[in-house]
């Protein structure tokens, strides 16, 4: 098993493939044990009462597998999620940002599955976690 | 079972409980089969490619499901959702709305279930489901 | 959507090719709606307080999954189960048996999806869903 | 965060409350980052083809997070299970045992929540994963 994207290389791929969005999502880490994504939280991701939206944790939880999977097949691969189980177990802290750490648990030639935990930064505890399966179409090329 | 919100009661709850989140949702029914609601499609629910993002259709599928079982139990609860488990089918159609059915499945003291199927407008095969769960407090005060 | 084995036919399939615990169900109807399997409740599918265990509920889900999938493609895949999520929403009843409906909800060539309601018999309410994902092989023979 | 039931008293509640079932178990270790348990794999367990059944692995994961709770919470509990999302990832290996190794991620007043991996013994790749909730009712007694 060997990286294939470090943590520029996923940050340069979000930047010119997710456009937008890519601002949102800073790299902390990628090695072979997962890629740990935070989530620079802006009030575009909030709900009423202040915390993390629901639509905003799992789109984190989504680009981080995302990543994950990437940082081990390289950015040629038109993945896209076709199952996602999410536990929203805390709500996440006000004011601080959500860091996502996702591991790949399987990278079979059609399907990827991994899990990933959230936590607010700063705690112990994480705020969710999700499973999340990919199908990966066997010629591909870049985008999400 | 009797319905205590309409469509109309559920999407003055939208205006006044979601602020500028309820312009994105239209409450098209709702009665005892379930509730339907429209996500209005505009640019900021779109992924690069230009069909509806994940957390849009996660997004919409939790509203559908927290409006479906407000419809049951009235404006007091403050459910959460605990857990969503999705699938993710087909690409959704680009240019047209999405379109939730929610269903309450159960709908006990502390923990309702139901699920949800998303259509793109116009076509008879669904491009996501979702199951999910909301947690009840004992006592409850409006909002999400 | 035209349907290759009717509910004889799956029944037929059912204990040529798994066996002993063919005899644990019953296909009481197979159309493109979906397909519906009883399972005959015996003392080895029940848990410590006498009502039908979790495992013997994810069987019943899984099989009547499998063999509404195979009503439509033929007793040619060796499709596997690759997820499966349940909500466990009511104890089931004692002394009756377990009714699943399923029904396909996505028959694409590499993934199929779809969900279950899982009945006692004779009750209004269902005792548990569940939406499952199941890969099928490029070519495939007979068999589970 | 203490134990207040350890590796040997899970297994003595398992022989108590489980009666049958508990000899297909055996707690293999039980401490504050989780429970390891062990299905001790018999032809009843198997699919044919020889493998282990979607069923029996289910169960292996439901009973392995069950002792999880219970060493936290300690044998108080009628604890149920109300969700199960489970990803099967590899085919186990044929002959050896599966062990699960189930962690604690929310233990609230209501609501528990956590994680399976179940392996092939003797393989680093998990064939299954999972994810757990629980329901815990105010006031409780002994028993599944």
């Amino acid at each position: 098993m060997t990286l294939l994207m470090d943590a520029a290389g996923l940050q340069a791929f979000l930047v010119r493939d997710f456009g937008q969005v890519a601002e949102d999502f800073t790299v902390e880490q990628a090695d072979l044990a997962g890629v740990t994504l935070r989530l620079r939280v802006a009030a575009r991701h909030l709900r009423p009462g202040g915390t993390v939206s629901g639509p905003a944790m799992f789109g984190l939880a989504d680009v981080a597998m995302y990543l994950a999977i990437l940082s081990r097949i390289g950015p040629v691969a038109l993945a896209v999620t076709t199952n996602c189980a999410m536990d929203f177990m805390r709500k996440p802290r006000a004011g601080v940002d959500l860091l996502a750490q996702a591991r790949v648990l399987k990278l079979g030639r059609s399907l990827a599955v991994g899990d990933v935990l959230l936590f607010s930064e700063g705690l112990a505890e994480p705020v969710a976690r999700a499973g999340l399966t990919y199908a990966i179409p066997p010629q591909s090329t870049p985008a999400h």
